[in-house]
């Protein structure tokens, strides 16, 4: 079928690959002249038979902006799925927005990375049952080809729920591994601590393919010498944590996992300072002075 | 090769099947006669030509005192591999003992539970290069089909702490699941929660043995109505971050995952009631009596 | 001097007998008439000389509306102080909606509970430095007789976000007393309990105002054994940890503090529930049925 | 009356010139010639009239050591009192081998830091009735003044038992704070964080012995920038959680406080490398390169 493409990064980019290596027609738009197939969003929406649909890819912050852009094209019948990292509450105005307009609107949690153009997309969709069904042959190109990969999650805003919750066990899970790794690495007795890990892949309770990956990254870096522990955080891992606190879920393992990456990111710790100061206060301990 | 098996429990009984079915050639020992191939410890050791290799799959709290046991009816170039849940610190003193009688030592951390029957046991070993090298074809025979599965993770003690270790990640992993699970039971937007742990299964981040597990389990129960979250806890986790703790390694989510599972064996908690009684004081705040 | 005060609930209610008894003159007013002052709004507008200040203490839910419809009486050189519960990101346009028809605005953390009557209430001010110059008199007789418990913290919405923080630390402080209360009654060790407690109260590193509260409970109940665990939060824990989320600050401590009252109000745990059916599925580990 | 003091350091020292104060006679032995006022440990026992009681207060990793040669020197009815910082699980053993020679035992938890001296040491002790009894004089004289400082917590052991979970709440306390120290100093809002704790000193549920000494650490160095956050910890910090394993108790706050200053030691955390290692397999994150 065919289908609008509004943002050409290596997401979008690869997105248009797949969907193209599958029979589909895709009209790509990007600011960047030279990923585009269109010059304008007026041409691309020109290109499109109705009813239209618009795949929105593009940076979070700068959604909410693109979607009108597109919607200024489109109208009565037509449809706009966003797939971009947008937070979940931010899905329903949005839906209600373009409904004025007879627009309807899909939310897409999009998993993968830099491995989907090749494994498939894992999708999680939020909307009206109707809109799904519609896209349906695009969902079919873009996930995986086994029988897992995708779901309908729910009403507008579902889609990018599961995909926040999605990361948030990613953070945890990612944490687990890692403090593993720490502990084996201070161990006197483990001295082969790539071969452990390596190990695990088959046979074991915590088999995965983050697992697999941690195995890549020490073949090619044994002791992990080459990197620093600073690590980014992003939006999902933040909203998981608020949204918990919102339902009054305790979220001890994911919200640890968050804190670890602000504290990576720390030169020094105005807290353990404050901490610092009591012992030399109480107890005459001797501190680092700067 | 021939190999004596000492406790055919369901771990036992399992490996032993496994290894017949490989061409193994192994004499079971069991307390109860039912499950037994020998009538006593000293005919198992008599069926066996030295030098001998004796394994112990036992439980934990009997361990030393079956090995005590196999030692008396072995000698000098015979060989005791530990397949248990020993602490890992127990696995030097007990080398030590072994090797005064001159018997080698070999630890070895078997995962696999009911699965390893079929799928092969993940196994880590710790001891003598000669010693893992004798047991090879049994090691082989044991593990999974695939190139993973098998590590020698360095002197005696190295295959249980790498057990210990890989317990102690379990336990994050599963509660770093099982917080995402109970968040997306609390939203209000998703509705269809096991529909979106079954699509993780493929082309995500967070796809994984466990996963796949956990999606098996909500087929089976889709909302757990059956279970209770009272959960028990084994010494591999505590022992983990006892080691942790020992070695200054920041362990929090691995800790958090052990103490929710204190919590939830808990009818109250001590300690909400000190918090509770604390609120009564400085504010009347209204307090839930029992 | 004057002053205005609406809400009359339990604080508001103390205040007022605390400022008259410091010799100011407190209009106010209560939606339940047995308390009020005056009949309406309009009336304690108009008792009060200008320029006027008026006092607002009313549950967060109400506060906006409240202060609006005191807004409706008042006009260019009076002002406004909000001593609820407010969250500090509700400040600044408040204060900008009020400064549109010359209202001043000041919000004020208010700490002292029932004890606030007799000892003097805390309180930490936001706004400008002029309307807070203003209301010292009634600053100075609300708070404790020593040199502290009053500060201005900074620009609007200061007060209440020292307030936030004061709060979020309680959490914590609590919290830490409770676990070491939990500690103490498991140990096979320590037979007096309360007693070690009490001992605590002076020449130690821990005493506090809350251990003395905690004495105080354990003097009531020795074994807290009318209590339940079951405990409430406010919006202040919350906020605290959301903002720190949103600062990038790690807040381990005081989420866990938070996370532990979420727990306490659950029946049963779906993310434990979760972890149970994980264990029955890899190691046929038995399970508690509900 | 009469005590024996083995240990004149900082601590040791400033309690005999307390028991001094209060007209007890001190007997004080030192390896530093300086500081003692016997040669010998022989010299020491020989100075005191019998039953006698001599009060050891050296490093922990000296105190058995010391005490077995302080027996040497004492018979049937003599009483030796640690008051060092021995883990509660070495007073059981010790007190059995001082019994087998009739020598009593008592284990005493000392606070008070640098301050004990002036507002005198809050004592914690472990032991028979009848023990604690005959030291009842010593104790009154280096407790506070108050009614407070002093508890009978139970048995041998029961003393370094509270005081260890006294350290575990005390991890906890100041890191509550210190968390709400950073937060506050991250703020946009508050523009006068030193003035904030300040005013809590009065008023609030915050107010404590560590929150005046926080105050007076930010009267000296307002934003702590002569202090580094590197903090170390000390066994009972690591003990009271590895207690709390062992007896099941859910630790969170605790053990999060302690697991910041291993943190704190870090120049890098091999946890976060692997966590970093992970995004860059998986999602081709960009990452800091040592």
């Amino acid at each position: 079928m065919q289908l609008g493409l509004v943002g050409l990064g290596r997401m979008g980019g690869n997105m248009r690959e797949r969907l193209r290596a599958a029979g589909h027609e895709v009209v790509g738009y990007d600011r960047n002249a030279d990923r585009s197939d269109v010059t304008s969003l007026a041409e691309l929406a020109e290109k499109l038979d109705g009813p239209r649909a618009v795949w929105v890819m593009v940076p979070a912050g700068v959604t909410d902006t693109t979607i009108d852009a597109v919607a200024e094209h489109l109208g009565d019948g037509d449809l706009i799925i966003d797939g971009g990292n947008s937070r979940f509450s931010d899905d329903a105005p949005r839906a209600e927005r373009l409904a004025t307009r007879g627009i309807g609107y899909l939310d897409v949690g999009v998993s993968g990375g830099v491995w989907g153009k090749e494994n498939g997309y894992a999708l999680m969709v939020g909307g009206a049952q109707e809109h799904v069904h519609r896209l349906m042959p695009i969902f079919e190109a873009l996930k995986p080809a086994g029988e897992h990969g995708f779901v309908h999650a729910g009403p507008v805003g579902a889609g990018h729920y599961a995909k926040m919750v999605h990361n948030g066990i990613e953070y945890g899970l990612m944490h687990a591994y890692a403090e593993g790794y720490e502990l084996l690495t201070k161990s006197e007795l483990v001295t082969n601590v790539p071969g452990v890990f390596k190990s695990w892949r088959e046979g074991t309770v915590v088999q995965s393919w983050l697992l697999d990956l941690l195995d890549r990254a020490l073949d090619e870096d044994p002791d992990l010498s080459d990197l620093s522990g600073y690590t980014e955080d992003t939006g999902e891992g933040r909203w998981t944590v608020d949204e918990a606190i919102r339902l009054a879920v305790p979220l001890n393992v994911i919200a640890a996992s968050l804190f670890a990456r602000f504290t990576s990111r720390q030169e020094d710790s105005p807290a353990m300072k404050a901490v610092a100061a009591l012992r030399q206060q109480f107890g005459g301990h001797a501190v680092h002075k700067r």
